[in-house]
């Protein structure tokens, strides 16, 4: 997309979130993907697995959360300034369908940025033979907090 | 605590919870562990790894809220006939202390089974230095719901 | 729009959702009214009066959650059979703004309608000087049940 | 209960609540009355009226839920300085049973005092022929903020 030298400020945004990507030792262990950064949005890709399953073979209402929540965190972190970070204080979520597919897909999109608190919606769908299902949507809560120092 | 040979109805229990638990390739994934089984009441206890952590290196909302959705999820199952199982319809989590410690320990209780919903609260405790702080309360909707034919 | 004596499909299914709107007492004591019906959508208007504010006189959350589970539970009834009602299993609402405003407006839209659980986001707006601002956000899941004997 | 002529720190708390819930225009249009106030503890009484109904005569969700907010609330609000107020960041409800008798009783709990966040959890029994029931509970944020300005 980007043939120029010049890192444009969409790099330097997804460069930033994926540092912290990098660092979620979870996303890490669950096999997951940081797909796309826009400022406000971010998703997270989740392929299928033995290690990410219920005990029915279904994707686990616990991966499906993770991926929800991190991508909601990281759409709030977004849009939040260079020395804060962000903290989920809560979320509910419906699964609306079973978690059945080649890979989840969860997109979080930041509804209302206020000064302390930032609330998030994320979608995530199931993806299978190149059709795309909404099987959970999440509400979340975030607060803004200043970075620990280093 | 059980002397004689015959099984007693909590080993049986236990049992049947253990086998679906060891089904379940996300616990394994993350290293959980069935730690007690009670009628109405589950603990899943989270081994603090590299795998289950967040940027900051705190254990991951996503760990927190897999663990506690399974204790809900296995604490209902503990009141549902065999030819039943249970399917987590929605849940609400706060966050209200870092995730922090040696280990974190899930405890759910049945607060109200109906013929169809079961409703659940999960306390997310961890444990460090032999202490044992509160950090996530969730609050879980459940449906009873007949077994896939097998 | 209907400029013939027969009624349409929308005219049955408004007098059908009116009927039940106006055996709610609360929506009476409150003021509420029904603006809207469409099948999955419901619309529901609240003037403001001194007897639907909080301790600093905005819309106390009270109110503003009473119109929108009120829409939510509507716009699921109108996709449900003659012979079932609804009820609501939880929600969970967050508050995005002050509830400041001539009136609120809640609009619950049909996410997912299953068999026996239906899944309903109902947003809030509060109008003002011909403005409309999103104040709250609810996701709510309600259960579709026979209706008791007459 | 106190038979000297000092007001005990309990009086006066109770007093500051009683003074805001006066203040709230709903509780009065609900008939709700402010039943105990203790430190983190809120206790509200709602009496059955027509005003409180939903379609089928039990009480309507969202009296339920304005009573369990309010109580949620103020509890939050006997923990918080004098020249801060509360506000409901979201809360989730899920209802247990149908909410039928001649009272519902809220009774919020303040779980986790934070500098911005609190957290409470709040009951609601149904009271009839001397029997209290749980029909609902409520998990609930709050953020403590500085009074806007007299």
């Amino acid at each position: 997309m980007n043939t120029t030298a010049e890192p444009t400020p969409t790099d330097a945004l997804h460069a930033r979130i994926q540092r912290d990507f990098d660092r979620s030792g979870l996303m890490k262990q669950l096999g997951a993907q940081l797909a796309q950064v826009l400022p406000g949005e971010v998703t997270i890709v989740l392929p299928y697995s033995p290690g990410v399953t219920q005990h029915l073979g279904y994707f686990h209402a616990g991966a499906t959360t993770a991926i929800a929540d991190t991508a909601g965190g990281f759409s709030a972190m977004t849009l939040t300034p260079d020395d804060q970070t962000v903290l989920s204080v809560e979320f509910k979520i419906n699964f609306m369908a079973p978690a059945q597919g080649e890979s989840l897909e969860a997109v979080g999109r930041v509804l209302r940025r206020g000064r302390t608190i930032t609330v998030v919606q994320i979608d995530v769908y199931a993806l299978n033979a190149g059709e795309r299902k909404s099987v959970a949507l999440m509400q979340q809560t975030i607060m803004n907090l200043p970075l620990p120092p280093a």
